[in-house]
C-alpha cells in the first residue's frame, strides 16, 4: 500500500487524478486489505506440492466454453475525473463488475498458499537469457501450468532461439481477441548481491528495507499471508508475477464457473532481458496464429503512487560496453605514475564528455532527432498524481536530475544511464598499481523518432570526437602502438526504438474503463514508461495496438539484487487480470 | 636481461649515462651470463628441505671475526663517465674487487637449487599486512634464516604492530656502520588475476608475457636454472628478493672465510605496503639499536635499461577511499534513467573534475608547494640512457602522458594515480540498473615539500568545490536528505611526505664506485625514485642519508598480479650485496 511504500500516502491521494475515459463505478473499495500474517514455522514449500493429480484432471476437463453476451457501454469521454464522481454504468455493468471482483477476491482468499506455490515453483528456476537450457525449463512448466488449466500451448520455436511460450482460449462468441504478453527471462544476476540466492525465492514479512525477516511459505490451504509480505527472487516483479497472475485469474474464473469475455491469445517470451534479439522474427513468423485486436504488454510496475496505470508507451533501448586501454601489463603507480595512461582517469573523462550530472547528454546531435512532447501527453503528465518528493524521501534523495524536474516529464526524454564502472580495484583490495584497461556498460533509454542505430553513429562519433580509435574487434599489439588512446565499443545486439499508441482509441477507453471496475479508482494513465520493451515489434508485425498494463510494487528492485513482489501486487493483480479477461469483451470498442 | 625484457637492447647501451663518481675499474665483464635451463621433472622443493641441522650448526659456529683493513680510496668526482674510462682504482683494491665478485659467482654457481629454496620458502608464506598472523610466520622465519647465518637477530616489538626484524653483525675494526632496510610484506592481492596462486612459488621458463611455462624447482645441489627463468609469487621483486639476496651475500662470503668491511644492522619491516604506519614509532623507540652512518634502501626496480640503479629520494604516498552516493536502493534504469541521480556519472564527472588524461592534476592549489628541479637533478635526468620510447614499444602505448614527457622528468612532479573505480556491473554481468554508489580508489605520490595533511586539503576542499558535501562518517539517512551530493572520503593512515639525499656525499661517491665495480659499469644515479618508500622517517629518527639500491627486474608486475623476480636480478643481486658487504668499508668516505 502506498503508505508503506513511500510513507506518505497523503501525497498521492488522487486530487490531481485524470480518467480518459469518463466512466466510474462509483465505488471506492479498495481490494488491499491486511491479511492476517502467517506465523507458524513451516517448512519451504516446493514445485509440484500442490498440484495434485486430480486437480490437474479435473482442470483439462474444464475447457471454458461458456457462451456470453456482450453488453454495450456507454461511450467513453475524456474528462476530469474525481474518485468519487457517479457512475455512468449501467446497473447490469456495475453488478457484472462486482460480481468478478468477488470472483477473484473469494477464490485467491481461500488459494494463497496454492497461488504462492506455483509462484515459487516458477521463480525456482533460473532464468537469464543467456542460460538456454534453464530457459527451456521454465518454458516448459509455463507451457504444462497453461494446459493443467485447459489453454492449449506449445512453444514458438525460431532455430536455435529461447522459445516463446504460446496458449490460447478460444471463447465461442467473443467478438475480440486479445494477446496477453510476458516474458520469463530475467536479468543477470550478481549473486553475492543478493540477501537470499536469487533462485531460491523467500519470503518475508514485509520489504527488506524495513527490516522484512524471512517467514515460511504456507502450506495449509486456506492460510493467509499478509499482503504487505514479499517474495524475493529474480523475476519475481520483473516479469514472473503477470504470469501467476494470469494464471491464477483463469482459475479464479473457473472457480466460479465464469467464462473469459474475450479470445485471450498468451505469449510469454524468454529473450526479452537481453533485448529481445529474435522477438520480431518469431512474430513474424507465427504472424497468423498471433493475430489479435490488441496487445497488452504485461510488464512493468505499478505507479509509484500505488495505483494501477495505463501506459501507451515505452522506451526504447541499446546497450553499449565499453573498454579503454592503458599499458599491456599493470604497472607500479609510483614507479610510473603520472607517465602511463591510466585507463580508469581516461574512463573518468570520457564518461564525463557523454553526460553530467544531471543527465543532459553531451554527445553532439543526441536531441536533435527527439519529437517534441505533445499537448496531450503534456496534459496527460500534468495530472498524474505528484510523487516526486514523497520518492525522493523514500530513496534518500535530497534532489533528482535536471534541478528536480518531475519523474514523468524527465522520461519523454532520453537517457543515457551509466550501468557500471570496472578497473583495477578499489578498498580493501586497491593495490598501488596502474591497471591494464577500464570497462563501462551503458544502457541508452530512446524516445520516438530516435533510432538505436543513430544512436550508436552518434554515439561512436562522440568518442572519436575525443582522440580515441574507435573499433568493435580485439585490440592488437599493432592497434595499441599505431594509436594513442584506443575505445573498444561493444553494442548489444537486439536494441530496439521507442513506440507510443494514442490514449484515445476505442480499446484504451474500454480498457480504462474495466480497469477502473477493477479497482474502484480511474487508473493513471501515462504516455510513455520509462522503461523498455519490444512494443515496436508488434505493431510492426502484427498491427497492434500496444497498451501496458503492470502489477508489480514500484519498488520491487527489478533488474537489481534483492528483486521482489509485494504479496498485496499479486493479488490485485489477480483481481485485475480476472475483471479484464470476464469484462473486457463485454465493454463496447 | 635488456634484450628480453624490452627487445630493444641497442637503446640501453651506456652512450649517455652518466656517474655521479669518476672511478671506474676499468673492466666490463658483466656478471649475467645464462645458465642452463633445469628440465628435469622434479618436485617442488619444501621449506627447510636444504637448511640440514649440520648446516645450521656450522653457521653456528662461524661468526664473522675477520679484522679487515680499509683501503683508502682516490677521491669521487662528479664527472661523465664514459663505459670504458681508464680506471683509477688502485691494484690492490681491483684485485680486491676482482676477488670478491669470483667469490660471489661461484657461491651461486653452486647454491642456485639452495638459494631458490630459500626464496621459495619465504615466498610461500601469506604476507599482507593486515594478514597479522602470517606477517608474524614470515618475521620469525626471517629471524630464524638470519641466526641460521650467525647474525644476531631479534624482532622489535611495538605494542600490537607487526614486528620488524633486527639483524646485527659486528665486524671488529670496521669505521662504519651500515643498516640495509627491506621490507618482508606485500601489497593485496586479488587471487582470480594471477596465473598460479600469489603465495605458491612458481617457476617459469622465462616471463608469462613472453610464453614462459612452468618448470620445476631445481633440487640437486649445483643443479643450474637459466637466468631468464622468474619465480612468481606475490613479493617476489617487492621486497623478499633483497632480504634473500642480503642472505646469500652472507653465505657467500662465509664461503671463501671473508668478513664484512662494514658493521651490518638489518632491518626488515612488516608493513611497508600498508604505508608504515608504525615504523617511525619503531625506530624512535630503537634509536640507540638502529644508530649507522648510512641506510640502504633495498627496494624497488632496477632501471628499465637492465642496469643497476642508485637513487636518492622518493615520492610520498597517501592514499583515498572515495565514495558518491544515488539512491538508498537500485532503481530499473529504465523507469528512473535521467531522473535518479547515476552515481557512476557523478563518479566519472568528479575523477574528471581532478585530473585530466595526461596527468595533469586540476585540484586548486596542487602544485603551489612543489619545489622547483634543480640543476644538478636536471642533469642527472638528463644522463640517463633513453628508455622511453622502448618501454612504451614493451608496454604496447602510442603514447604517455604530458606528450611523452621522459619518465625520469615526470617522477619529479606529483601524481594523482586512479587505482580503481567500481559501480555497478559490467559486461555478462551488468543490469539494467542505476546503483546505489559509487567507490573510487586513489593514491597520490608527492614530491618534496608537499604533506599528506596539505594534499588532503586541497582535495577535500576540490570536492567541496564540485557542489558535493564532504564525511568521513557513515552516511545517513538524515546526511542524504539535507545534501544533494555526498562525498565519503577515507584517507589512509600512514601517509608519508617524500624525501631526497644529496646525491654527492662521500658515502654516496663510496657507494657508486662499489656499485660499478661490482657490474663492471658505472650504475645509473637520480634525484628520485617514482615509487614511495618510508624514507622521511629514516632521516627524521635516525638522522641518517638514505640511498636506494634496488635489484628487481623493472618488468616484475610489483603489486600487481603475476608478480615476479627474473633470477638473473637474484644472482647479480647476490653479487653487488656480496660486493657491497665486502667492500664498502675499505673504500674512503
Amino acid at each position: 500500500m502506498p503508505a508503506v511504500v513511500l510513507k506518505q500516502r497523503a501525497a498521492f491521494d488522487t486530487k490531481a487524478a485524470s480518467c480518459q475515459s469518463g466512466r466510474n463505478d462509483g465505488r471506492n473499495v479498495s481490494s488491499r486489505s491486511p491479511a492476517r500474517l502467517v506465523q507458524r514455522a513451516l517448512p519451504l514449500s516446493v514445485p509440484g506440492r500442490f498440484m495434485t493429480r486430480r486437480r490437474v484432471h479435473s482442470w483439462r476437463s474444464a475447457m471454458v466454453v461458456l457462451a456470453l453476451a456482450a453488453v454495450p457501454a456507454a461511450p467513453c469521454v475524456a474528462q476530469k475525473a474525481p474518485q468519487h464522481v457517479a457512475s455512468s454504468v449501467s446497473a447490469a455493468d456495475a453488478k457484472d463488475a462486482a460480481s468478478l471482483r468477488a470472483v477473484a477476491q473469494r477464490y485467491r482468499a481461500s488459494h494463497e498458499a496454492a497461488i504462492l506455490h506455483d509462484f515459487s515453483g516458477l521463480l525456482a528456476i533460473p532464468n537469464v537469457a543467456a542460460d538456454r537450457a534453464n530457459i527451456r525449463r521454465n518454458a516448459n512448466l509455463i507451457a504444462t501450468m497453461l494446459e493443467q488449466r485447459g489453454v492449449s500451448a506449445r512453444l514458438l520455436e525460431l532455430g536455435d532461439a529461447s522459445p516463446a511460450v504460446y496458449g490460447e482460449i478460444a471463447v465461442p462468441g467473443a467478438k475480440h481477441t486479445v494477446i496477453l504478453y510476458a516474458h520469463y527471462d530475467g536479468q543477470p544476476v550478481v549473486a553475492a548481491q543478493w540477501a537470499t540466492p536469487p533462485w531460491t525465492p523467500t519470503l518475508r514479512s514485509k520489504s527488506l528495507a524495513d527490516g522484512g525477516t524471512v517467514i515460511p511459505f504456507p502450506t495449509d490451504r486456506g492460510a493467509h499471508v499478509s499482503g504487505d509480505a514479499r517474495i524475493y527472487a529474480r523475476s519475481a516483479g520483473d516479469d514472473k508475477a503477470s504470469i501467476v497472475a494470469m494464471l491464477a485469474a483463469l482459475d479464479a474464473l473457473r472457480s466460479a464457473g465464469r467464462a473469459a469475455s474475450i479470445n485471450i491469445k498468451f505469449l510469454f517470451e524468454g529473450e526479452e532481458e537481453a533485448a529481445s534479439p529474435h522477438l520480431l522474427q518469431i512474430l513474424e513468423k507465427y504472424r497468423a496464429l498471433l493475430s489479435g485486436d490488441v496487445l497488452l504488454l504485461c510488464d512493468g510496475p505499478e505507479h509509484q503512487s500505488g495505483k494501477q496505470q495505463l501506459l501507451f508507451g515505452v522506451r526504447g533501448v541499446t546497450g553499449l560496453e565499453l573498454t579503454v586501454f592503458g599499458p599491456t601489463r599493470a604497472l607500479h603507480s609510483g614507479h610510473y605514475g603520472n607517465w602511463a595512461p591510466n585507463a580508469g582517469a581516461m574512463m573518468a573523462n570520457l564518461i564525463a564528455s557523454m553526460r553530467d550530472d544531471d543527465g543532459h547528454i553531451r554527445i553532439a546531435g543526441f536531441y536533435a532527432d527527439v519529437l517534441p512532447v505533445t499537448s496531450a501527453e503534456r496534459k496527460a503528465i500534468a495530472s498524474v498524481p505528484p510523487i516526486d518528493s514523497a520518492l525522493r524521501r523514500s530513496l534518500g534523495l535530497a534532489r533528482t536530475e535536471a534541478n528536480n524536474a518531475p519523474l514523468a516529464e524527465r522520461l519523454m526524454t532520453p537517457a543515457l544511464n551509466v550501468r557500471g564502472i570496472s578497473f583495477g580495484a578499489v578498498g580493501e583490495h586497491a593495490a598501488n598499481v596502474i591497471s591494464t584497461e577500464a570497462h563501462a556498460s551503458f544502457d541508452f533509454r530512446l524516445v520516438p523518432a530516435e533510432t538505436p542505430d543513430h544512436v550508436r553513429e552518434l554515439v561512436n562519433a562522440h568518442i572519436r570526437s575525443q582522440g580515441y580509435f574507435v573499433t568493435s574487434d580485439s585490440v592488437t599489439i599493432q592497434m595499441r602502438l599505431a594509436h594513442a588512446k584506443i575505445a573498444r565499443v561493444e553494442w548489444a545486439t537486439g536494441g530496439y526504438p521507442a513506440n507510443r499508441t494514442p490514449m484515445d482509441s476505442p480499446v484504451a477507453r474500454a480498457l480504462i474503463d474495466v480497469m477502473r471496475d477493477s479497482t474502484g479508482h480511474p487508473p493513471i494513465v501515462l504516455p510513455t514508461m520509462g522503461a523498455s520493451a519490444p512494443s515496436y515489434m508488434f505493431t510492426q508485425a502484427l498491427k497492434v495496438p500496444v497498451i501496458i498494463v503492470p502489477i508489480a510494487n514500484y519498488d520491487d528492485n527489478q533488474h537489481a539484487a534483492n528483486e521482489n513482489l509485494r504479496l498485496q501486487n499479486l493479488w490485485d493483480g489477480i483481481d485485475m487480470y480476472t475483471e479484464l479477461m470476464g469484462r473486457l469483451g463485454k465493454v463496447a470498442w
